[in-house]
């Protein structure tokens, strides 16, 4: 079965359960009426199924490779990356002035979700670029914007980002990258940077490499470390790609997927450089860099769910068998109906998450949005990891064979929970930075969950008690968490962060049965009945930080 | 970090927690002294650390592979093949009058598990020759018997499995192979069978098949198949391989992992067979074939499961990462103590339940086997995906680059939740055909944990009281279970098997908590604290059957 965007659902999420109308409210987002929003989910998907779709397995079988240090993209990937570009959707939440389109963020993850579940390989590409333009946007001088945003949104320039370095990962404060002031005021950047997302293509006239690397004067650690954008060419007076740079391919991993996006070891020797923001001011724009970026690997899980599902869901239509010799579909086996309801009803779940945090972010809410990215982050990629082992096991033996494409949503999907802050980074955030509010936004969102619970009472009494108890736990739980030390909780983070998501998501299915649809209620009813329960156990370990620290690095190796 | 057997483990889990003393106590087993298991395990494990994990990575990077119509396997499959065979580990368990050892096979599954953790690709091989010498041994003629067992055994031969047909996966009943009688009291088999595991190899003399096929005046369905022998080479007078008979490998597939086996699509056009068993008698010389492989393929999980952990760990007692610019390893760091933590008190779950399971079938208790073998199957190989995905994760980036190992685990044993009766099958056979008893079984298992708990609770009160209420909680849930409609048994099948499975979990923890060692003290509070809780979950979706049912397939399209 084909890939379908999944545009009308995204229809209901705005509309009933995320609360777009309040984005589509605002005046910097007045243009995002009801028609726009549904021509441009429309226009989306269909470049979705039709030329990003396609890619899939293309990238898969005939994976990008680096020949005399020149990467060549597989088959497709150069057209359907200016089909993108075309349509304007690299950009088409940057600013309107650098020839962006200024639509809310929440239209462009759910443009980014649907781009993932095509084809993922494919759709990694302009999200590096939305994270450029983002950083740049932010943090560069009125000149260099006008230099690069144009290019980088109108897709004749690609942007990567460099930040990790063989000894520098999760501990990005340990690189060793060095930028050297030349009279110019430019720089020159010399340093290895690996794991380079698309670090080069053979179909964009220029790469933009964002690039972090520590002036002579920068101090150890994080606090010494500077952005800097170093282009693949270097731009002429005219403002067009000019002279090569000294940045270099060195290689491309051989990597469990994603095959179709190179990810490169990037060379930098005394590349020119350009400050972005201020000295040592770094990890300030990485931040900005990142936020963002979170939410879109977010739906990068979420999208690969979706496509597990929906590829899943078509063979267990298509595939008859039964103890009367074949007669039903697979898809009534109360075992696979189980697993297919899992995954849409998770799917549902960490989509609905995602928008949420979108939608703060269009609102300016910034608490709330600070709160849901990294939970957004880490529950949407889980779920995409989840969804997509599901998947396979519904194929049964068929899944574990190449040719079907069930495996490939398992590999490519998989590094997901690792990039872009692995999810216990994001656990971490959530019970560390995103707690020193003593924990406000987090009651606020529980205090809304249970408003919801409250109006939903009449109409579904037994889901609204079970969503509003699990609120409840969550909110005792949140105040022991914040009362402990960091510690411990750290030491439950990981489950913390999955407990509310559980929630969370009890919050959304029950806000979709509220709107009257027989099978939207079903849905709700197994979320409710077999997946919120796990909160309990989740919130349960929380408290156990103590028994999850003291097994020793001793006990382990015993 | 190389692969080590865990020898240790094995010996401690033996002697203090799944009491096989009861074993070595019989009569039949009166050779299994102290001195020999550990003679045993010890070699086992050499063999193990020595000739079979050096394959591991070369079967995934030199596959088997198909040459106009041989099957050509990865260097070094052939001699480590020989290494096991010269051992005597094919037939450990097998009879001496055939040439076997006559072990406890709760030995075996020692073994196989650290066979399937050094390489599994190349273990699979003697465990399909382990599951046709135990059907041979149980349905085949004594003249049948004395030609094949001492061949096989000592690996001169190998033997296969030929049951799936591409229209009949877990439904077997809808075979379409067909056997004819010939004069000479023989067979002319002719069908195509899929997903032959070591289909063929170009390391034995010969290749055994036993094959699935329906007689002329076969029932349609499940009642009218039989069992038939069919050589790759007919014996000779001698009884040595002779004439090539007509089976061929029509192809390999091309699998998500496990590349050093040859998964093969075998067709067999009027090939020469012999019948095993009684005519239509095939399912049940199936299921005799099939019950203890399901027990092999648990440990292929655990196995993997064990072998991701060791490296896992040996990767962050390496890597070091921190905020001071990188002077502690990351074993130290709160989320990667809880991942590693987790992978080791959850392989350790899963080992001690296959070894109950195996304990059980050794001492002919055939109720606790029937009732542990689904439940260590698919515990078992659950436990080795989500560990092996656990794994990867451990190693950050590292672990999506091929080259690191990290995510062959995850490749290779992700198919052992599929064959050998899905995990899904696993847990409908739990709450149907193993409940037929009403519940007995369990409830006898449930008071053992129960008794357990209220001996360890002077000793541990906080850890006994929690597996105590687990283990009434199950017993409250299987009363319930016992009692319903088989449909709802069905859609709650799988968490109630994983339910099962935490408490019994929990009570091989405690047994060890109770041995003084305070590391595993720390370990078993570690799973109590944070695994068991799951349980209540689990079993709180149980009974949720009727919501997983009442989602429709047109809910899940729509």
């Amino acid at each position: 079965m084909p890939y379908r965007a999944p545009v009308s659902e995204f229809r209901f999420l705005l509309n009933h359960v995320v609360g777009f109308d309040r984005v589509a409210a605002t005046e910097q987002f007045a243009d995002a009426t009801p028609d726009m929003v549904d021509a441009i989910l429309t226009e989306a998907g269909r470049l979705c199924d039709e030329v990003i779709a396609p890619l899939q397995r293309v990238g898969d079988t005939q994976p990008a490779r680096l020949e005399n240090g020149v990467v060549r993209t597989p088959p497709g990937f150069g057209e359907a990356f200016a089909a993108i570009a075309e349509g304007g959707w690299i950009g088409m939440s940057a600013s309107t002035e650098a020839g962006g389109m200024g639509l809310p963020l929440t239209l462009t993850t759910a443009v980014n979700d649907m781009m993932s579940g095509a084809c993922l390989a494919m759709q990694l590409n302009p999200l590096m670029s939305q994270g450029q333009i983002e950083a740049l946007e932010a943090h560069a001088s009125d000149e260099m914007k006008a230099l690069y945003l144009p290019k980088l949104i109108s897709g004749e320039w690609c942007g990567t980002m460099n930040l990790t370095e063989p000894q520098a990962g999760s501990d990005v404060g340990a690189l060793r990258t060095r930028a050297e002031p030349l009279d110019d005021g430019t720089y020159a950047v010399s340093g290895q940077k690996i794991y380079i997302t698309w670090g080069d293509n053979d179909f964009a006239e220029n790469i933009c490499h964002l690039v972090l690397a520590r002036l002579p004067d920068g101090a150890p650690g994080t606090k010494g470390i500077s952005l800097f954008l170093v282009p693949k060419f270097i731009p002429d007076a005219q403002g067009n790609a000019g002279e090569r740079n000294a940045v270099r391919v060195v290689s491309l991993e051989h990597k469990l997927g994603l095959h179709g996006s190179p990810t490169a070891v990037m060379e930098y020797e005394r590349a020119k450089g350009w400050l972005v923001g201020e000295p040592h001011g770094g990890m300030a724009a990485m931040f900005t860099m990142m936020n963002n970026a979170r939410l879109g690997v977010a739906t990068q899980g979420i999208g690969v769910a979706e496509a597990a599902f929906q590829h899943a869901l078509g063979y267990a239509v298509d595939r008859k068998q039964g103890k009367a010799g074949g007669t039903g579909a697979i898809v009534e086996h109360a075992d696979v109906k189980r697993m297919l309801a899992t995954m849409k009803a998770e799917t549902y779940a960490a989509r609905a998450i995602a928008l949420m945090c979108a939608v703060a972010i269009d609102l300016g809410a910034g608490a709330r949005a600070a709160l849901l990215t990294p939970i957004a982050k880490a529950f949407g990629t889980d779920t995409g990891v989840e969804m997509a082992s599901v998947g396979i096991q519904v194929h049964g033996g068929m899944g574990y064979v190449e040719e079907t494409g069930a495996a490939q949503f398992l590999r490519d999907v998989r590094v997901t929970t690792i990039y872009e802050g692995t999810n216990g980074i994001q656990a971490m955030d959530l019970v560390g930075r995103k707690m020193k509010d003593g924990g406000e936004a987090a009651f606020a969102l529980i205090d809304e969950i249970c408003e919801g619970a409250e109006a939903a009472k009449a109409q579904h009494p037994a889901l609204a008690d079970a969503v509003y108890d699990a609120a409840e736990t969550l909110r005792e739980v949140t105040e022991a968490l914040v009362a402990a030390p960091v510690a411990d909780r750290f030491a439950g983070a990981v489950p913390y962060l999955r407990g509310f998501a559980r929630v969370l998501g009890g919050h959304a299915h029950l806000a979709a049965a509220m709107q009257g649809d027989a099978g939207r209620a079903r849905l709700a009813a197994f979320y409710v009945g077999t997946l919120l329960p796990e909160h309990s156990a989740l919130l349960a370990a929380v408290g156990a930080g103590e028994s999850a620290l003291s097994v020793t690095a001793g006990d382990l190796a015993a």
